[in-house]
């Protein structure tokens, strides 16, 4: 259970906070680029851009809110250290501004964090503890250090201090010259400290920017509480956007989310790979899942307003899982293609078909040879290879020139 | 071959020309974001700037000279059309500067050239001519079709106005602020048109900075030439940095290095890979080949200064080729292994192999299980299976949980 850090009633988000926030941070954040995104917009005649935070220090927004709530409280931090559970972005943002400040930093992790991610955080100069099965046992574990040696807590969302910081995201984009007619924004969802701070500063700023909360449906608490107006948890599948992966939203926060946020939308975990893989391709730029939900949103044509901010809110994925995405891209455009090919089984067998691919310039990846599989005759041998090739068109040439050669080719 | 554009003996570039350029192109570039990378200086003790030219329209520097040369002959471009030979950056470049300006664009690319690369390029609505097994066959195919049907002939690198434009990218450094107590700065060389526009206004701007040609090992012309300080023409071998393998330098254009570059620096095809995974795992930046060498170079230890800004001259990376390197850097790093795995060749031999595999959560990328290797003895059968894992550690615990349970394991 993640326990309410703001009291009663929440207030207000004053922009005057933001503001102090933005002053009081900016020696220790980058300003992050709001860039077009050319190859999206000519697809889908809207004018899309991106505010990559992903490119923000240490891979994501967080360092935002971090760097605010410490900032605030230098004296105490200095004097008693900070604690924090994360598996993950506001882990590597609390080292990295403590490490910056001189600051005692402990960071409590779930055991299975992966050894990249407590690398990562230790790479900072923090204490990893790496306490709890799941993420909601780290979180009591660092109360725990909190009440009996004193650190300051710092909370990942349900903070003002916190969502002032995340709110400067807002302030940037109000500030530059290409925001001046953007018609919505789209943010990813997990706690709402992201969401509701930006949003907050655009109602004030720009009261006609539609704003649109992003969800991964395998992870659907958020988005169901939203449209149901009451809490809702419901429980997470494995989701590419494991950063916004919430069971039951904070109370508060929800309060807040429908406060600010037009609308909710949940999307399927191939649109999300999907737009990880375009905004790596097309858009040059590594995002996690989590922050590439606003892109699969346009993708799928569910904001209808033309000129869009999409908030690319962290990069920090991990490798074996882009590559994966990368490669069942490849499966899906027909660049990467598997044939099954049917060979008489006498020496020579392979060795034709071999021929066949290098005159095709086909590029094997893996290949097989099996002479008694339940497909094959008594006298065949079946070949099952996995082909790089330039796509559709080339796998149906190549495909003819085995044919062309007498074989029987079936494609997977 | 490839002709010489200027004549008889190359004028200096003058700053000028390039501040011009940048007036002229303004509106049709982008300034591309210069950010520190976090991660390469912590680990190497320097502080490393990256300007990311990778974020520039249609994925790298060349639209700035394209767009020079067109604007500075935009009557001419108008009423005749343009062409270029390409099957890479100056391609996409050429063609969305015509695009955006009304001017029909040809582009000529080798027959080989991939689909993906056509059909960027026919998505600017360039008229594509695949003409020429290799690029000096689709060269002089453009220079026919400009002299036959007077197209403007836009040349990749020798040309005083694309020179001019990709020397506004040495203004953008000098006109920022982070750039003030630079020491070095390291560029891609292929053409050599960016290195030595870049450097010809910082030898002007800010003299005492040295400037580093950086070329791969596998396409080494123009590093051999310049340090021999004469033209020298070598075979390309396979390359990640295909954008910038030569196989001659152009002679004009090597005197030009030779006048702007301090020193050149060749580098391995393993150390281009390395550079290009610790882009996108840790600088969050898909870069191509090309783009990564100046990164390849800090990693390599070759570049002595402290502070220094890497020229990321590119994003236009095939995802296969990607996804190779990012695949390959999980091996190096011990994030994916290959087990041998003798079991007895009895039922129920792998389920206890990947009884423990699941208990130690280790991820089956693939397996084999086969019974007659000539590693088996007559009564065993060997297991091969691709794990994921997470790191050196965490496959030492999976090997001594297998051999606990009895089996001998290798590690391939």
């Amino acid at each position: 259970m993640i326990r309410l850090v703001l009291g009663g009633r929440m207030p207000k988000i004053q922009i005057e906070t933001v503001r102090e926030a933005q002053a009081r941070i900016a020696p220790y954040i980058r300003r992050t680029p709001f860039i077009p995104f050319d190859f999206l917009s000519l697809a889908t005649g809207k004018e899309l851009w991106l505010k990559c935070e992903s490119l923000q220090r240490t891979g994501s927004f967080k360092i935002r809110g971090a760097a605010n709530f410490i900032l605030s409280q230098l004296a105490q931090a200095k004097k008693c250290g900070v604690v924090a559970a994360s598996a993950g972005n506001h882990a590597q943002a609390v080292a990295s501004m403590a490490k910056a400040l001189g600051i005692r930093s402990t960071i409590v992790m779930p055991t299975i964090t992966p050894p990249i991610k407590v690398q990562n955080t230790r790479r900072w100069g923090a204490d990893v503890e790496l306490v709890g099965d799941v993420y909601d046992d780290s979180f009591e574990h660092a109360m725990t250090l909190a009440k009996t040696k004193g650190f300051l807590f710092i909370h990942p969302f349900a903070d003002p201090l916190v969502i002032a910081g995340q709110g400067t995201i807002g302030l940037e984009l109000a500030e530059s010259n290409d925001f001046s007619d953007i018609e919505a924004v789209a943010i990813g969802v997990g706690g709402g400290g992201l969401s509701t701070g930006i949003a907050a500063v655009l109602h004030e700023l720009h009261p006609k920017v539609k704003i649109y909360g992003v969800v991964a449906r395998n992870a659907p608490s958020a988005w169901k509480s939203f449209h149901k107006k009451s809490l809702v948890s419901e429980p997470v599948s494995f989701t590419l956007a494991e950063g916004v992966a919430v069971k039951r939203p904070n109370e508060q926060m929800l309060g807040y989310m429908q406060e600010y946020l037009d609308d909710m939308i949940a999307l399927s975990e191939e649109s999300i790979a999907n737009a990880i893989a375009v905004l790596t391709e097309q858009g040059k730029l590594v995002v996690e899942g989590a922050g590439a939900l606003p892109v699969a949103a346009i993708i799928e044509g569910l904001i209808p307003e033309k000129k869009v901010a999409l908030i690319l809110s962290g990069g920090n994925i991990d490798i074996p899982a882009l590559s994966h995405v990368l490669q069942r891209g490849l499966v899906e455009q027909g660049r990467m293609v598997r044939l099954m090919i049917s060979v008489s089984d006498r020496p020579g067998g392979l060795n034709a078909v071999t021929d066949v691919l290098a005159s095709q310039r086909a590029n094997i990846m893996q290949i097989f040879h099996q002479r008694s599989s339940i497909h094959t005759k008594m006298d065949e041998a079946e070949i099952e290879v996995d082909l790089e090739t330039r796509g559709p068109d080339h796998t149906k040439e190549i495909t003819a020139a085995l044919t062309g050669r007498g074989f029987r080719v079936k494609c997977d």
